[in-house]
């Protein structure tokens, strides 16, 4: 299993309909093949400067590859992610065996 | 729910009898009352600096304050994380609603 996340802050204004536009068009990366267990978040720690956060996992790194090459993820990262997005971080964790 | 996750990296060589020893202790924290799913992680992700994470779950911000004021999560911050921990970055999150 492979739990891929990514903590993000948006150009737009908290709370705005730009923002809820983007939080919706987020869940259509759930219906990508190989996506389990899809998430949107809000970030909360004051710790950090990331508003919102992903979270999603794959059987295995085929699955997290096909996911990254597939039409529809890579639509949503052209047109939505590199647009609207002001910062981000990706974390990708496995289990400690 | 609030899911507390810590990515971070240790002072210690990879692999080392010092990095087995400080997971295995980490274990100890999902004992503390409140803590739910606790989970140890490998970060795989080449795309930050760290190695490990931590993630656990509780049911509230009172039970996650109750976690964080614990004699034993305060003695493994002063006698382990703080010691034996080069750089970790908190992220918290909550379901969006």
């Amino acid at each position: 299993m492979i739990r891929h996340t990514v903590a993000f802050r948006l150009k737009h204004p908290r709370g705005s309909a730009d923002e809820k536009a983007f939080l919706d068009a987020g869940k259509a990366l759930a219906d990508i093949p190989g996506v389990e267990k899809f998430e949107r978040l809000n970030q909360v720690s004051p710790k950090n400067d990331f508003h919102f956060g992903y979270s999603m996992e794959f059987a295995d790194q085929k699955a997290y590859d096909a996911y990254n090459d597939h039409p529809l993820h890579v639509a949503y990262v052209r047109d939505r992610w590199i647009p609207e997005v002001e910062a981000f971080l990706e974390i990708d964790y496995t289990p400690l065996a």
